[in-house]
């Protein structure tokens, strides 16, 4: 059994937070010189541990286990969004580098050890899970050449910045036989069941439409209402039916936002031309996706309004990602072993897992957020919460490298 | 009897549209250059007709009917929306013109004479109605202080660019009698009827509304629908409630509008924190506004959310102005004469009439315009409505001047 450093754990998160440090929270935009300037702190820090590690031309970071033939890839990203908190990311990459110091400390011989890893901009300052994709060797030369920031900046320019790096770090899929991914909840279900503990049964499915209705300009005092192709009234009225529609036909595990609406010209005294509104859904199960879609596309489509055309645009559609069933079990046993009880909860954000889960088995582990919050400079987990998540996470990965040192992962 | 001579009217409409002529429309905002130069060409018109007149240090131009003691005044506004018809207040600032110049013409000889008037910036690029408030001395020095246009541009530095005019024209209740103003309709109202001349009942009152809600910014896949404090959505019910209860509170010539909605952050993924919308109704009749506005406002202080914060803020609270009985009567009379069929109809939108009327008995007449169209390039009105409306108008002024000739306006 691997017994972790508590205050090691806490006092290394807190060092990797004053890289980027803003307000009470980071600012680590993936490509930033804070951002790169903690990946080279990672790279220290798992040399000093007694790893083979580097950063290669993508960013990416990885910790190489000593003298072993296999390992648990253990990992997540630190890069953060702009603006962002201490922990998102950075809390399952110094789990990591703990359970991997603590191991090696420990001196236990083993056939498989623990590789460290941190993903390239999870969060997707340029293109999101950059960092596992090119890991996964999944991401094309088309894709990076177009791919810019927000603001303008070419993925192209931000790479050419550490070109002098280690070529790309890959999977190996003879060494890497599973990945585990820690992290904060980012939602307030654990602390509201009260849990320390989350084990993600499956990375939620996301579908999400821009749809525009499109009708007539006209001045809102002199033209009668009966005589308007109003967008903007047609658009609410589509919806105030999504609100309804979707609380009937959603699972437990179903959420949905409208999170944009934008009406044109948008001035009070003008009949909207065109109003649109971003639609999103998600939920672990494909069926409830497809029929969630399935009913929005027939109202979308449904001659209810004969003044106004109305228009679906698929933007995203990203299928569910379930997790290794024997790898969440051994997860919910070290919890139960530690005197926590698990919750089996999905994931409604997405994470470098649901990449790798395509290429090896893969399982998540979440601790609690306070208040729910993340990608705020308020994001935040108690100390307690913090370690005792590193140590269930070790006492996994313990009983993982028992059970692979005498054989193969399932 | 005035007789109007019809191709001269439409004459002087192109020279004037050809001033600041942008596409098929005009672009001439108030204090623009071409607006001065229409101002300009205007009391050139005025003179060489044989009327008194000048333009003043607010831009608006009067012209005063040689050797009478009083007069009717006729009149609109010369000054453009951006990109906009080349009828909007032309209209009726040209008739007045073409009826003066007949009346002169035919050198009757009555005691009361017709004055011709153009208001400065009726469309508000600086102030709505600047000059109709101004010739009613109804402006404050406050009010010119603050103002400036969208663009940042101070309206005391537009009024400085003339400064040399003529002291501001004022009303004048011993001479100006009543206004008379013709405008086209801006609405489909005449077309659908097929009627071409629309005599105004009342210019409806306005109430405008900004409404906003405050929720809080969740993570739209983390956190579940019952945890979430839903700006967005609570709005979009407000929204849908506002088209179903208003279309049962409405009376005949209520209209209402939502123009602009808006929801902070704005991302696909982020449950919004804030949203607002612009909502605005009309009705030519008080206690229509009263009961709706009750009604509303009702439902925003409703506990029916009790995640969300709603508050109501008034932005605009204009009266309904009820055009002169005996003015109204007078236009419907001249159009029935003329073998027309009059519309009576309310005014949707505001108009320099509507500052006049608090202190002259006033009234309005309408011409078609085609397809509804206005504040655009497409803005139209066929030849022949518009010189059947100049003769209407003629004939108005003519029964009115033998009326007040022989007395005192009612």
């Amino acid at each position: 059994v691997i017994h972790i450093n508590g205050d090691r754990l806490l006092s290394d998160l807190r060092e990797l937070a004053s890289i980027g440090k803003f307000q009470t929270g980071v600012d680590r935009v993936a490509f930033s010189a804070a951002d790169i300037e903690a990946r080279r702190w990672l790279v220290a820090k798992l040399q000093a541990a007694g790893l083979d590690a580097s950063m290669d031309q993508v960013g990416n970071v990885l910790g190489r286990y000593p003298n072993v033939a296999s390992a648990v890839l253990v990992g997540s990203h630190t890069d953060t969004v702009p603006k962002g908190g201490w922990l998102d990311g950075a809390l399952g990459v110094v789990y990591g580098l703990e359970i991997a110091r603590s191991a090696i400390e420990a001196g236990e011989r083993l056939t498989t050890g623990i590789d460290v890893v941190s993903f390239q901009d999870e969060e997707g300052t340029f293109l999101p899970f950059l960092g596992s994709r090119s890991f996964c060797a999944d991401v094309t030369e088309a894709e990076i050449a177009h791919c810019r920031s927000r603001d303008g900046t070419q993925l192209a320019k931000a790479l050419a910045t550490i070109a002098h790096e280690t070529p790309p770090l890959r999977f190996d899929a003879a060494r890497h036989l599973c990945f585990l991914e820690a992290h904060i909840e980012q939602g307030p279900r654990l602390e509201a069941a009260r849990r320390r503990i989350g084990v993600v049964s499956a990375i939620v499915g996301i579908r999400r439409f821009r749809i525009r209705v499109r009708g007539r300009a006209d001045h809102a005092g002199t033209t009668p209402m009966a005589s308007r192709s109003d967008a903007g009234a047609e658009l609410i009225k589509l919806a105030a039916w999504v609100g309804e529609e979707f609380s009937r036909l959603a699972g437990p595990d179903t959420v949905w936002n409208i999170g944009q609406i934008e009406f044109r010209p948008g001035a009070a005294n003008v009949v909207p031309a065109e109003a649109e509104m971003l639609l999103e859904f998600r939920d672990p199960r494909g069926d409830m996706l497809d029929a969630i879609e399935t009913r929005l596309l027939e109202r979308v489509s449904a001659p209810q309004s004969r003044s106004c055309k109305i228009e679906a645009e698929q933007l995203v559609r990203i299928p569910p990602t379930a997790m290794a069933d024997d790898l969440r079990e051994l997860i919910a046993t070290a919890t139960t072993a530690a005197g926590e009880q698990p919750l089996l909860m999905p994931s409604g954000a997405g994470h470098d897992a649901m990449v790798l889960a395509r290429f090896v088995p893969t399982a998540m582990m979440f601790v609690p957020s306070i208040g729910g919050r993340s990608h705020d400079v308020t994001e935040n987990t108690s100390d307690l919460d913090i370690v005792r998540g590193c140590e269930v996470l070790a006492a996994a990965v313990s009983e993982l490298r028992r059970k692979l040192s005498n054989g193969r992962a399932s």
